[in-house]
């Protein structure tokens, strides 16, 4: 952040935006861009997919923690993975933006840069958005994708009998919290940097929906938490395999991190969120499309909705005891 | 608001879910409802209009000012007035909240059944959300529309010798809101109410692109603004005829308020904002839409790009010197 930037409040709207702007990519897709009233957008499947984020500092980010690109991306992605984890290929994202008066013009730059990032290699616009001073700093996204004549993947298609699978990190982001909240970041950048800047996997998700995927959601809250949520919506037991097998590779990632904090690896696999991993159920008989390895099956609905190496996760060991859904 | 509503921190987010939910329409055009990770929208059209607008408190609304239906409304009626000036059909909205711990869930409840008041009676789905805590109450909407096979209206299409018509109310909040600031509300309750929850014509948009309009654009900043917007977008001059002519009706109603506060009543015809009228230009042969009353013509670009019966508007009277676009 370079100390001699202005602060928004002393730039006009129309200055902001000019410092905006040029960072942000239009989109192939995008008919009528910002400018207007409104943007017009492409729908070639003549639906359109359509979700909202909003982060808020101090409750989804810490400016001491992330750089304003690094909220810029996160805010697309997280956005983006909803999109994808329905089958749909990402078109569009609006973004509201509350920006304090003090607040150096670069951050909101670098903010603008972070969200292009995410949307360029993607062929998604940034169409449209609207500014308003406020005491805090807020960034609303709403994203939207196209279907390309698939039918959506909702969380309630799990059968059993179908494969689990996962696809994009799994607990990389909850580990590169923890680093930061234990003040030792320099332990491992790599993990530090998967929390300031997910890379979930966004094309995974048109992938799955063309191999058949039966379900899918969005990891955002940790595999447990968001693995009940599709079983319940599916009415099925989600019978996950011992993650020291089936999570092997992010296993070996985790383990110098967690041996350094003196934290279970499982925690951070199983109660990790903000990874946007792409969890998602397919017939056994399915061939898995890139980016995804099985992670267990689809059992009959049993008393528990996720079984992890066959036994009820245990409560103090992974933290998801603390939510109600 | 009831004394007796618990706090939103003291509820869990379900709980406050199931609180708001009942008072949203789903709309007829929604495929995939809330309860996923997007909505899926019908776009018969093929292409999708898109908008974004936020409300901060203290900003753009204050609670002893406006009730939390009041908000809801305007919220979205100033997103569903952007997708009618372009022509288009709203069909959809999702809504980012962020609402402090201390709110009232009463509040929120009031917010969520102005938001359904706006969009049942048009059709429009609440389709999606997020809610999060923060420390200021901020309300981000995105508001789809379809177009319905038209050409999108956009602000650059006006040609000399088109005519400039009006959809709407004119000055009607400007002058509630100077109510409310000089503290004598009850002597309008009517304009306050204007203010409070602008009732645009929402349907005007449609009927205007298929009258033939060439541009159009929401008044949401002032008649002599928004004006200037459209006609240098279109390279024009816009020749407004005598307010107390062609706004007589308006002038009538605003009189004795305007009286009262010793204000003039140009002041708020002219610069007031919030009504979100739509203001298009039609070729010089067409039926006016219903709703729409000729307010001036088209003509070629001159030395400014609005003038006010035959002359530049004097400055000072009407404010509209503050603002550099």
């Amino acid at each position: 952040m370079a100390a001699e930037s202005p602060r928004v409040r002393d730039l006009t709207e129309q200055d902001l935006l000019d410092r905006i702007f040029p960072h942000l990519p239009v989109g192939s897709r995008t008919l009528v861009p910002p400018g207007d009233d409104a943007a017009v957008v492409a729908a070639p499947d003549g639906r359109v997919v359509v979700t909202c984020d909003v982060l808020v500092e101090g409750v989804h980010f810490r400016r001491d923690w992330s750089t304003a690109a690094d909220v810029g991306r996160r805010a697309a992605m997280q956005n983006l993975a909803d999109v994808a984890a329905m089958g749909a290929r990402p078109t569009a994202l609006v973004v509201g933006l509350v920006v304090p008066g003090d607040t150096p013009a670069a951050w909101v730059e670098g903010l603008a840069a972070g969200l292009g990032d995410a949307c360029r290699p993607l062929d998604v616009g940034v169409v449209g958005g609207d500014l308003s001073s406020g005491p805090v700093l807020v960034v609303a996204v709403t994203a939207h994708g196209d279907l390309e004549g698939r039918t959506a993947v909702r969380r309630t298609g799990a059968r059993p009998g179908d494969v689990v699978a996962l696809a994009g990190r799994c607990g990389w982001s909850g580990a590169g919290w923890a680093l930061l909240a234990a003040g030792r970041p320099q332990l491992d950048a790599g993990l530090v940097a998967a929390y300031r800047s997910p890379e979930p996997l966004v094309e995974a998700g048109a992938l799955a929906a063309r191999g058949g995927a039966t379900a899918m959601l969005d990891v955002s809250d940790g595999l447990l938490r968001d693995g009940r949520r599709l079983a319940r919506a599916s009415g099925v037991t989600l019978d996950l395999g011992p993650p020291g097998t089936v999570l092997a590779d992010d296993v070996a990632r985790l383990r110098g991190a967690a041996d350094a904090l003196g934290v279970a690896v499982d925690d951070w696999l199983l109660a990790g969120g903000e990874d946007h991993g792409l969890l998602a159920t397919f017939p056994a008989d399915a061939t898995l499309p890139e980016g995804f390895r099985p992670v267990g099956v689809v059992r009959e609905r049993g008393g528990e909705p996720v079984l992890v190496d066959g036994r009820p996760p245990r409560a103090g060991s992974v933290g998801w005891d603390h939510f109600a859904d």
